[in-house]
């Protein structure tokens, strides 16, 4: 459609493509809505944690009332749980939210934003969004080339994304790595380091980006309580940062950007530590299977570090879409990557272990066929 | 603080100012949290309406997954309640998301917008984040001045603001000069029409801004469920708007910047014709007790059609604050409005006849004292 209105930076965005909900699949292929099997957006297959749900339902009396804007019971359990000030700490509707605000609160018109090819598809539209101008580095083995990033970095530049674990590929950058990164990074650029699937990470892995924020003045951690948590439909997420860059973020968020049910709900899964620890097991579980079911079948895969695998369905670039139509078919609802430029390839997330069957299944079922 | 981040015109924000929560003024004055009234955001005090309550509930079982990000159920009902396609509605994470998201939407750096003088704080929130320029019109017995606002326009000018019934002020333009006055604004320039209190509006002043969307391809109507509708704690709210700039709006928007529960609730607050029928009558009896004791109490307010009223605590600049102080330390909170330009004004809104009669108890002790 031809417009007169707004800037053509915004003319210009092609509108995010979210996973097909069930209700709309059931809608579209005239299936039962119950034998449906979602293994498209990275949620937890475990659900919302009971503690969350205890505690959503005791706030639920006041919804009548406007959110508290500081959000300040939900800051100090993050507080004590990350050992920053509530200061430090930006609370956004689903991180989606703190990538938008972080890029629109360091970077404007005409400057530059760096990500690496197939990262999250939203550092892509917070750019354009901005009418700031994407440099993207090309990946190495679908992962991140911090070294070509570094080299990436203009005068312009204002804001790198960092995303690691990464979606749609699962690819990881190990800490050190990371850390000599950032160091080197100049002080006047912002680095975004979106860990939504780092509570995925088995213990061997893990480092402390949290010392990470204490050493590095232009550095934003962003975090979620969507994956891993479990409160994907209640949105909420957070950044950490120290106070030069919160207080540029505060000053754009939206005041009841988190919902009161969302803070309640937060808090409870903050500190659920055996939920936690229940969605690493089934995850590295479901991950196992997974894999062994793409060996078994000749199909390559990324490893992944996330609660997802990126798989290649075919040598043509019209294999996902056709692989992944026939998927849907039969009930099985996973995601299609062609808009990340990985048209060959799908990305299912890891379910519950009949979850994953059914899709194993259907995927074989499909690929005897096609 | 200094900071070498961001664009100037984000370090020049001042962040907006929430009405304090019960949970915080207990805290800081040390009260009993269930004896405090708060009377200081424009919530609906009957609180949610159970209807809403018994839809969430339905809704809370599928938490972990994300919500629908094309919110097909919601965008039905209102397509069905306000007579346009689902291709006309944007949702947003309350109407401040949509207020936000328009601006984006229309206006870039440098170009300018319109809005009233004493009119709500986000517009000139929306306006900074963008280093958009404000041309603020004064206002006319704290009201929109449409002719000057219409005068106003200049060549860069992409957006007017215009809030009806207006906040913080209460004020209300017609149906006939509101139309009058769309229908003198040249097509290019976009108009955002706030009817967050629209349902507050008595019979014999309603108009049907909805057809008004069908012939002026530049009008967006914004509406809320936060404040007839009782869903404040929730977050949604929603825009209408021809195709042409409700397509720009969905590019900005975040795919699931409303959470699951909202949708639902406000699918069933949609059509409690009872409760907003109740919450409308309330507020008029609300209304008539405050304004008789203002009258009685010798104090200048300005007549609204909102649920709220403002009134003149004094004459010197410091009488909001000083009067919101006392109120305070007696359990009421109300919202001092000197960051409006208003420092002699307090903005209570309309609560529970026994919140209202707190209200009006405390502000005679205090000014019989002060």
């Amino acid at each position: 459609m031809t417009t007169s209105f707004g800037p053509s930076y915004v003319r210009a965005i092609a509108p995010y493509i979210a996973g097909k909900p069930i209700s709309e699949v059931a809608r579209e292929f005239g299936l039962d809505e119950a034998k449906i099997v979602k293994l498209a957006s990275n949620e937890n297959p475990l659900g919302m944690p009971e503690s969350a749900q205890r505690a959503m339902a005791q706030a639920a009396s006041e919804l009548g009332r406007y959110p508290d804007a500081n959000a300040f019971e939900l800051k100090t359990a993050l507080s004590e749980r990350y050992g920053v000030p509530s200061d430090w700490i930006t609370l956004g509707n689903g991180s989606n939210d703190i990538l938008e605000i972080a890029a629109h609160a360091f970077v404007e018109k005409g400057q530059a934003i760096i990500y690496a090819q197939y990262s999250f598809a939203v550092y892509a539209l917070a750019t354009q969004g901005l009418g700031a101008r994407a440099i993207v580095v090309p990946a190495v083995k679908y992962g991140h080339d911090l070294d070509a990033m570094l080299a990436a970095i203009t005068d312009d530049t204002r804001l790198i994304f960092v995303a690691n674990p990464n979606n749609p590929t699962g690819t990881f950058i190990e800490g050190p790595k990371l850390e000599a990164f950032l160091d080197k990074v100049p002080r006047h650029v912002a680095v975004v380091l979106d860990e939504a699937y780092t509570e995925y990470l088995p213990a061997e892995k893990r480092y402390d980006s949290i010392e990470w924020v204490r050493r590095y003045p232009n550095l934003l951690v962003s975090r979620t309580f969507s994956k891993a948590f479990g409160l994907a439909g209640l949105r909420v997420g957070f950044a950490i940062a120290q106070p030069e860059l919160t207080d540029l973020l505060n000053r754009l968020r939206q005041p009841f950007n988190v919902n009161t049910l969302a803070q309640a709900a937060a808090i409870a899964a903050l500190n659920d530590q055996a939920f936690l620890e229940k969605t690493a097991a089934l995850n590295a579980q479901g991950y196992r299977r997974l894999t062994e079911a793409f060996d078994k079948l000749g199909l390559e895969y990324v490893p992944s570090d996330g609660n997802f695998v990126l798989v290649r369905v075919g040598n043509d670039d019209a294999a996902g879409n056709r692989v992944n139509l026939e998927l849907l078919k039969q009930g099985v609802i996973v995601r299609p990557v062609g808009n990340y430029g990985l048209p060959q390839w799908l990305r299912v997330t890891i379910g519950l272990p009949q979850e994953n069957e059914a899709f194993i299944a259907a995927l074989e079922k499909t690929l005897a066929t096609v």
